[in-house]
């Protein structure tokens, strides 16, 4: 049978269902550069438009992943549960729920990212502690997560190759925000990375990639459909990113942040969320049997010290300083610290997210381009979140910063982020629901 | 103001309508080369699914007209119709037509095309004239309407040159068959002729390239409407083309074809089409004021054989023999005449167009690739159209041929064509509509 790309195009066009050999020639002859870009791009404004249904976006993931390097996680004893976040300003989770989660026997091996724009990436952060690396063999990171229960490594190169290919031809023709696309891109790298089980943080809101409710349960859906549709249990969390999570936002300050969390000492909303996800991560990997008994046993992780003790076996394990942990002028320090003041009295209604983020990243804490440098030491502390009352000179946050050149900037973008009013106001809610293989529940 | 085609893709996307500026920018920047391929093909297939209303397709035609050169005619006296059909099998229409008009005083400034496919091209019939070139300097071609009233010339290659590349990128991506592209594809090149007004020929059915009615009369409709926005009167006709036209296919037999309709002696479909789109162009030259006085003024044309006088004059001028006008023999001659016979008895219910054409061009009348070389004495010329009875082993056609090797498949695909039924069947009408400015009828 001889296959045409020509007719895999009209096929979507005219809105028909692809077929999954339709589906694997696309992206196997894609990123072997055998299909040319105008076709690709043809072919994926035809999916934009009529979309792709569950059973088509699983095929695509699928042809995906096993466009690059498969990781094979067997060797590792246990049930390997994967967490991933969409992304979103201050997100330290990885940091803490890694330990939290090891400490309580389940193991973690975990490949992560590096930040582009107003949100962070877990490898940035990590590097923020000194001597830890992020490079590791194969063999070493299958041996610490079978001796310490945990690891987390760099993304490699050779995963998910197509996914690179065609992210690149969708920002350059208006093709990247359509959900079974974006879920596609997201788990194929995901699946591909081995694990057994997946826990998905889809966060919503102004500081997130899907900025409303409905789009967030949407993308939930689509990446739990996928996942189970492959046969990796996947749960899928909405949570909030319309305000920045916790109070750090900037690589050092958030692995500060992370500590104090391990020490029972960390912001309500971040608690609250570790102890939601790894519960859901303790139940993916059979060690708790239900969501209370997860929260019970990631509560007492922390109580008890031991989740504190795992991240220092995990940093030392990585070649980095476990001293940090009970000494933090040990991490990247700026060499000002500067406040910022409220301009009016009131109530906290709103702080921009996304705007916080990216004023994070005008001091140095994040990159515009691929290329830039971290200020690992940059950032903001947040000394106030939505529904707190301010008197007008009250101190709304703390700007640490090397480079004072990029301040004025920064301050301007960050004290508009935050909109104050006279009436009083609800704080914001934290977990909007859970997606399952069987169900979508609202909160 | 910085334009971005990005910007344009997205906004097609999103469903909203493009302004002259857009639309003007992604035509210049794509026939120069700026834009790549990729993003012009996303956007394509954007307009093909989210579809361009009636001003943009008018930009669209106008920014492709400006892309090349834009013939300017002024040099001739009168008012200049030009006839355009969109291709049919059996097609001889221009060969009769005119000499018919120009013998009643419009002005015929033509520029044609060559077939490909199962559709003949006027020009490749004109060569099968001894000697007659198609090759003409402007001046000739100018100085050859002021003093004949008919001049036929090939078309330029640096009209509407964003066309041509706009279409070899809708070919392999699947977005040729929108009716905005089409329509502003086919007038692009019509409004860059120099014409001052426009009848359009638009068949309909199983040999043509709209298959139903409904997308005939919206092509017809579109194609109207560009030529009034931009102040060109236009006319569409909406003519059918289930069965061949006429009896004759193939490129000297179309000519014998042709003309035999100016001695009077045509086949009743093809001297009805004659009549009522020459009345057409007689009534936008303002040589007629009335249809009615235009079908008078042809009529008149043949039986006073001052048509057939205007043929004489027009091959002559472009240097061809003018005596096969008396002598078929001077014409190319195929050395095997073969007929075809009914494989049984009955009424003629449908004989498809489509398969005439390509049974035609498999014997040497038409090319498959642009590299072919034509047979200029290939064909096929019917015996029986539908509507008529016949008695198994009937002669329903002769084939014409030179070359015996591609007989046998020839034959096959054409008998296959005819469909033969018991009871009686009424003759296909042949003009369904004509499509006005200000309204669509349908007969």
């Amino acid at each position: 049978m001889d296959m045409r790309i020509y007719d895999i195009i009209r096929k979507k066009r005219d809105n028909h269902e692809l077929s999954k050999l339709e589906i694997d020639f696309f992206v196997e002859k894609y990123s072997k550069g055998e299909i040319p870009d105008y076709q690709a791009s043809a072919l994926l404004m035809a999916i934009y438009l009529n979309k792709m249904n569950k059973q088509e976006t699983v095929y695509l993931t699928e042809a995906m992943m096993n466009s690059g390097e498969v990781i094979d996680l067997s060797a590792i004893e246990g049930i390997k549960v994967d967490k991933h976040s969409t992304g979103g300003v201050g997100d330290k989770t990885t940091i803490a729920l890694a330990p939290l989660v090891a400490a309580c026997g389940a193991p973690v091996a975990k490949m992560s990212g590096r930040g582009l724009g107003h949100t962070g990436g877990t490898l940035d952060k990590l590097e923020a502690i000194p001597g830890f690396s992020i490079e590791m063999e194969a063999e070493k990171f299958i041996d610490s997560v079978n001796e310490h229960k945990i690891a987390v490594c760099g993304q490699t190169a050779s995963i998910a190759v197509a996914d690179k290919k065609m992210y690149a031809l969708r920002d350059v023709t208006a093709t990247v925000d359509n959900i079974s696309l974006i879920a596609a891109s997201i788990m194929c790298k995901k699946l591909a990375s081995g694990a057994n089980a997946i826990l998905l943080d889809v966060k919503t809101g102004d500081g997130a990639f899907m900025k409303t409710l409905d789009d967030s349960f949407e993308l939930a859906k689509a990446m739990v459909d996928i996942g189970n549709g492959m046969n990796r249990e996947t749960i899928g969390m909405i949570t909030d990113m319309d305000e920045p999570l916790g109070f750090a936002v900037g690589n050092s300050l958030e692995v500060i942040e992370a500590i104090e969390t391990l020490k029972g000492n960390g912001p309500t909303d971040f608690v609250n969320l570790c102890e939601t996800l790894g519960a859901y991560m303790l139940v993916l990997a059979k060690v708790a049997s239900t969501y209370e008994e997860g929260v019970q046993k990631i509560k007492e992780a922390i109580t008890s010290g031991s989740a504190l003790d795992k991240l220092r076996v995990f940093i030392e394990n990585q070649g980095g300083d476990k001293s940090i942990v009970d000494d933090y002028s040990l991490l990247p320090k700026a060499s000002k610290i500067v406040p910022i003041k409220a301009e009016k009295s009131g109530y906290i209604s709103k702080i921009e997210a996304e705007e916080v983020g990216v004023s994070a990243m005008i001091l140095g804490a994040g990159r515009e381009t691929k290329e830039d440098v971290l200020d690992l030491a940059a950032g903001i502390v947040l000394e106030k979140k939505v529904g707190d009352y301010v008197e007008c000179g009250d101190i709304l946050a703390y700007m640490h910063l090397n480079n004072e050149n990029k301040f004025e900037s920064a301050r301007e973008r960050f004290v508009k982020a935050y909109t104050i009013v006279d009436e009083k106001v609800e704080p914001k809610k934290l977990i909007y629901g859970v997606v399952t293989k069987d169900e979508v529940k609202k909160f």
